[in-house]
């Protein structure tokens, strides 16, 4: 009854391994793969397209409709075609291909008026942006920000650490200048992880619209977010080593908000 | 003037790998291996003895009697052995074989009146292992304990992914029956992130003898913290995941701590 592919020649099979390979593809093409039965179904709760439906029949036995978008196709593959593509060793047997968002400025989602944001400038570590992303969805921030981002965000490794987070929250990425005009536009008060000027985070008020914004741990923010913050801020450290996880550093300033705003 | 190895067939050097590899090897000898200069660093100054430093001429430049202790043997490496021993691609071209310290619930160092301490059970990644000792040393907790641990803490990349906070916290090991036994003897608070019976945990009073105690993502904590614990606590999650990454909650919860204790 559905389509079936038996061999890793296949022609959809290597592009399929093209796009979870190469960034360049995913841009190119529109499309990203995403693995697994709990991501693929929040992607379609966060109202992602599926253009295919690939499983496994030895491994996915259940219903794949429950899975599928309008206009998806579905298709068989075998073991070997699977485990070509299939980068997890705990394996579920089904992947998709979806349609990318468009995730500029431009397009924007923000509908609360008092919104509380998550801004991350360039972070390195796919394992960090799906940390973020999990405590932003934890959280549920208005809004993640990846500025001068290294890669696009439907990056296989950013969809697996951020255990599907990456579609429950709503992402926009950018350039610093064209976020931080975003941000000044709508009014949100720019509060950036910087030591220089800084005060510490817990003394500001966070109930007001607000960004939160964190750099890299190796280089931290740049220097067009010293000078055209509202604030700048700092977590106080007190041990041998001035340095803390980014994600873990989010996650304390986001949380400080939200009990600000006593999580409402 | 410095003994030199050139064979990586060396008796030593064959220990030494050993010891990197085998937590065995580790337990048997009561020895381990610290890689890098500012690892050592902090190893030294929290007061570790090193029986052998190995540098690499040709890599590391400086004056290796900055990084000895007593009865510090030196010995210098072909960068041959080096490669051999060596985990990272940047490299430092220095390598410790330190003194392991016992970390028994009957040796614990705590002084503080009134202190925080976190405990983690049966954290599952060196990589989560280390960013909770990285949040640790930041807040300049009094103790940090590792209840029912599934690995030493010297398995080099808890040391690794810790960049050596391993070595600047107090740190102790136990049995969670044990850990519970001497929380109690000592007064201490024990606020356990369990979803039964809980509260949101910025309406506890953290400014006692605390004890917060995270478990893993996937099992959580076992039910001997949710019979015995003073208060269970939650973090308020209002995303499609509910579940956050162990090393982000022990932050969230060890800073609401340090907040209310006004970062004294």
């Amino acid at each position: 009854m559905y389509k079936s592919i038996s061999s890793t020649q296949n022609s959809l099979v290597k592009q399929i391994a093209a796009l979870i390979e190469k960034s360049r593809d995913r841009k190119k093409s529109g499309l990203f793969v995403i693995e697994g039965a709990r991501e693929i179904a929040l992607a379609k709760k966060g109202g992602y397209c599926f253009k295919q439906l690939l499983f496994c029949a030895e491994i996915f036995v259940e219903d794949p409709t429950r899975l599928t978008t309008d206009h998806t196709e579905i298709i068989k593959i075998s073991e070997e075609v699977y485990q070509k593509l299939a980068y997890r060793t705990t394996t579920e047997g089904v992947l998709a291909v979806a349609e990318a968002k468009d995730h500029s400025v431009a397009n924007s989602p923000l509908e609360n008026d008092n919104p509380l944001v998550l801004v991350a400038e360039a972070p390195e570590k796919p394992g960090n942006i799906g940390a973020l992303l999990r405590t932003a969805d934890a959280a549920n921030v208005d809004l993640v920000i990846i500025a001068n981002p290294r890669t696009d965000i439907y990056n296989p490794n950013i969809i697996r650490s951020s255990v599907g987070c990456i579609f429950t929250n709503s992402v926009i990425t950018g350039t610093t200048a064209e976020i931080l005009q975003f941000l000044k536009s709508q009014n949100i008060q720019i509060y950036s992880a910087i030591l220089q000027d800084s005060i510490p985070y817990h003394r500001c008020d966070f109930t007001k619209p607000t960004a939160l914004v964190v750099g890299t741990e190796a280089t931290g923010l740049t220097e067009e977010w010293r000078t055209q913050s509202t604030q700048n801020i700092i977590i106080p450290m007190q041990g041998e080593i001035d340095s803390m996880n980014v994600s873990v550093a989010a996650g304390i300033l986001i949380f400080e908000a939200k009990r600000q705003r006593k999580f409402k």
